[in-house]
Parts: C-alpha cells; sequence; structure tokens
C-alpha cells in the first residue's frame, strides 16, 4: 500500500488556494531565466511606484553557482520559488504566514520555527529590505522581507515579500531528506518523484555551469544584452519592459560567469555596479511611462 | 452587485484538476521564451523514446509576429496555452478531452463544437501529426494532435497533444468578445483584467518586435546560439538538455527575425532547415543518453 503524503504539486495547490483568500491574483512565471522570483517584472517593476498589488506565483529559479552535480540532498542550480507580494503589506501579514504553514498540516506548536533576522539585499536587483529567514527545524524555508528599496528606488508604499523555498518546505511535509526523493504527483499511472524530472538534468547542468560554458559566449552575452538594454531605453519611443528583459538576461549572463569563477573581486563589483546603474534607470523610465 | 464568472485563474484551475483526474502531474512552465507549449523539453524531448508520459502545464508562449499593438481583439504576440501530453494516449482521449469542456460548465449540447481536420506541422521543431483544430461557435480553442514525428524522429509510441488556447476558451466562457477585457481574478481587493495586466505591455512588445529590435543582434544571436548548441552536442561529454535550450533561444531569434519580415522566401527556409537538422541530432543525442 503506498503511504499517501502531500505531493509537491499538491504543495502548490495548497498554497494558491490559501493566499487567493487572502486576496492575492494567481499570476504566471517569466519565461526568461531569473535567479529568484524577485527579479518576475510583476515583482520588480510593480513594487515601485504607488500601485497596490497582491499577487501571487511559483517562479523556476535558477543559480548556476549552487549546482551539485545532483550531489548535495538539498541544493541544485534549478528550482521552484513560492512567491507571495502584498503592497501595502497588510498589518497581520506575519500571523496569515503562519496560518499559510499550518493550512500544509504543519504543526505549529510542536515544531521549531523561528524568524531570524536577516536584512535581505539583492545587489544586482538595486533591492534591499528588513526581514527574516524563517526556519523550520533548522531548515530554511521562506525569506520575509519588507522591501525598502528596489531597482535601486526607495519604496513609497509598504512592500511585503513571501518567498517559499517549495522543495525544503515540502521535504519538511513529506518528512524526506533527499530532495530528490520528493514526491512530485502520484496518479494511477504511478509516483513520479523530483529526481525523476530534475536527477539528470542537475548534473548536466551542473557540468555545464562549471566546466562547459562558453566563457567568452557568456561575456559577450552579456555585454550584448546590456547594451541592448540601454538602447531601449533612448530611442524616441522607450520600452523599459523590453529592457528590463535584456537586462534580466544580462544578469543571467553574469550568474553563469560568476559561476566560472573567472572575476577578481574588483571586477565583481564592477559587473554589479554596472546592472544597478542600468536597472535605476529602467526604473525611473518605467515609472514615467506606467504610472 | 458584481456578476460572478468563473475567472482565468480558475479556469486553469479546474483544467489541472480535471487532467489530475485522469492520471496527469502538472508541471511548470520552461523559463525560456518559446513560440508554443510544444517546445516545452517535457514535451518535445520526452515525446521521443518509449518512456510513458502524463502532464499538463501552462506555458507563456510568444509568437512576435501575432503583435497586434493591442488593437485585436483576440491576436497576441504573448499569451498562454495549457498542454496536455499522453504516451500513449488513451484510447477515448477524444470523449476525455469533450469532458474536459464540460468541466467549465461548457454545455456539449447546446455549442456547436467542431472538429475541423488539421493535420500540423511545426517544422522548426521537425513535428508534425495528425489532428484536429478544435472550434467552438467559431473560434479556434483547442489544437488536438496525435505526434508521428517530433524532433525529426518518428515516434514510436502513439503521443496526443491536446493545447487549449487559454485566452479564446476563457473569452467564451466568460462571454466576452475583447481578451482584455478578460477577468483574471477578482478578490476583496477588487477584479484585475487581463488588459491590467498586459494592454501597455502588448503595445511595448510589438513595437519592439515590428520596430525596434536590433535586426543584427537578432542575427548575431541567432548564430552564437546555434553554435553553442552544436559544440555542446560534440564535446567528449554530451550535454543535449543544455543544446536544447540554446536551440530554443534561437528558434526565438529565428521568431523576432521572422516579425521585421527580412527573409526572402529561399532565406527562410535555409533558416529552418539549420533548425530542423540540429533538433535531429540533439534528439539523437538525447534519446542516447537519457533512455
Amino acid at each position: 500500500m503506498i503511504d499517501m503524503k502531500i505531493t509537491f504539486q499538491e504543495i502548490i495547490f495548497i498554497l494558491q488556494d490559501y493566499w487567493i483568500k487572502q486576496g492575492c491574483a494567481i499570476i504566471q512565471p517569466i519565461d526568461i531565466e531569473v535567479g529568484a522570483a524577485t527579479s518576475h517584472p510583476m515583482t520588480c517593476l510593480y513594487a515601485i511606484g504607488k500601485k497596490s498589488i497582491a499577487i501571487a506565483y511559483v517562479q523556476p529559479s535558477r543559480r548556476p553557482i549552487d549546482g551539485r552535480y545532483a550531489n548535495s540532498k538539498n541544493r541544485l542550480q534549478h528550482y521552484y520559488q513560492f512567491q507571495v507580494i502584498f503592497k501595502p503589506s497588510p498589518f497581520n501579514i506575519q500571523e496569515i504566514y503562519l496560518k499559510s504553514l499550518a493550512s500544509l498540516g504543519i504543526d505549529l506548536k510542536n515544531n521549531d520555527i523561528r524568524f531570524v533576522e536577516d536584512n535581505w539585499e539583492n545587489e544586482t536587483l538595486g533591492a534591499s529590505g528588513v526581514g527574516w529567514e524563517i526556519w523550520l527545524n533548522g531548515m530554511e524555508i521562506t525569506q520575509f522581507t519588507y522591501f525598502q528599496k528596489v531597482c535601486g528606488a526607495k519604496c513609497e508604499v509598504v512592500v511585503v515579500e513571501i518567498t517559499y523555498g517549495l522543495e525544503r518546505l515540502s521535504m519538511h511535509v513529506q518528512d524526506i531528506d533527499n530532495v530528490f526523493d520528493l514526491i512530485w504527483a502520484d496518479s494511477k499511472f504511478g509516483r513520479i518523484r523530483y529526481g525523476d524530472m530534475f536527477y539528470r538534468s542537475e548534473i548536466e547542468q551542473s557540468k555545464y555551469n562549471f566546466q562547459y560554458s562558453d566563457v567568452d559566449f557568456l561575456l559577450k552575452s552579456f555585454k550584448d544584452h546590456r547594451e541592448q538594454s540601454m538602447n531601449l531605453l533612448s530611442f524616441g519611443e522607450r520600452l523599459p519592459v523590453l529592457s528590463y528583459e535584456h537586462l534580466l538576461k544580462s544578469i543571467h549572463y553574469f550568474n553563469l560567469l560568476d559561476a566560472r569563477n573567472i572575476f577578481s573581486v574588483h571586477e565583481r563589483k564592477v559587473y554589479i555596479s554596472k546592472i544597478y546603474s542600468l536597472i535605476k534607470q529602467i526604473a525611473k523610465v518605467y515609472l514615467d511611462s506606467y504610472k
């Protein structure tokens, strides 16, 4: 007899359902490689300005440097984040968040849940804020942040971002200690585990990230996309959304270069400051055009 | 009083729920710009070979040439497909499909539902099959295909692909005649329409696709990604999944070039045949490595 566990896909449904009840719209991921859900234009660009938002979504996320050739039990270079964004933040958002864990069957009294202060920063997105890592029995399952700055601009209204690490959260819910053993789905055709879909590709992607990516190509692509991004701000008609998409691509090339460990400390700073100064310009043009 | 309609996000949930009951796992979209859900590696690469599959997912899709500066009521250059893939195909899949429409409250008796023969082909993916466009009161809402070839290779087992056009389906369900008026979500914070999220970006993306994209950059990027894709097949260790991802990127650049209308009929064929011959090689290496 198969033991019935809440599957990975069901955990997503339960979170979606829970956040809909709190007033969120469920949107779809951005179809561009990003390091984190924060990069989705509907977080990063919507967070600036005064318009209210309440959205939630799953975002495939890639951090090339975190590849471990599928040898780590809980570290991946491709994974899924579940993102919740409110502007303005509900006053009791921490309590609302905790109840989302309860909705997954997590016993809030008999588990060790800690809000560990962690003032978060994403240098390339020019974003920072005050917040907490949320630890469940010693494993980080969520990043909880009140944005102070996004795209290098001060937030005019308090924005709260809640980012669940879906794999780690699911490992707790399913009581499984290796991410590749996570149960993604159970059906009449059998059980699908996380590793069935991603074990081989984690090995292949790790080989690419650390050994086979073409550094000259990456350097050129970073430069080219950054130039495209800048050009799209300087035509008579400015195209900030397109400019932002090219910026996201150049950030991904930066992340791939970073995984090849080619930067000196100084060079790395120069790259980050190039990205940062560009995102500030994009945000300005976006606010002018889309307010 | 607000009239209660099934929202766009609920239509996705209902379809997911329905296909889970038929045995599908719900997976996440690929985070790379693609022209159609077929390009997701879990359709395109999984369809070859003998392994069974039963999956469904939403895929953001971009067809630059279909941009209409938000002036069309039902044509967009960015939209969402809901994709279902079975291998082998259930014998009564057409009946199962029709019941999925009923699950959305569509009355199968009092609407004009037609299976219009349409032997589908996607030249760049080397895919073709026999199938139908499914018309609901004169509007195409689904493409239904039995694959005969994918990646230039004959399918060994019958694969069925069902691709719903989510916007058009929702326009019927909500009885709305302009895509931008679609109700995406209703919440205590108010109603979000499709146009709130995508009206401005359709205009901006159309400007880019037809006027401002940098043709030299696109030509170079097509060439570069194609080269990267080929190189990743020819190292000692072959990386077919990475090679496929670079191919997807070069296909997107081809689609952007196509929107600029720069190809002669002959040149266009040359480009397509370059893509086609590469995808055949990728499929071979993939089958060798991942069987």
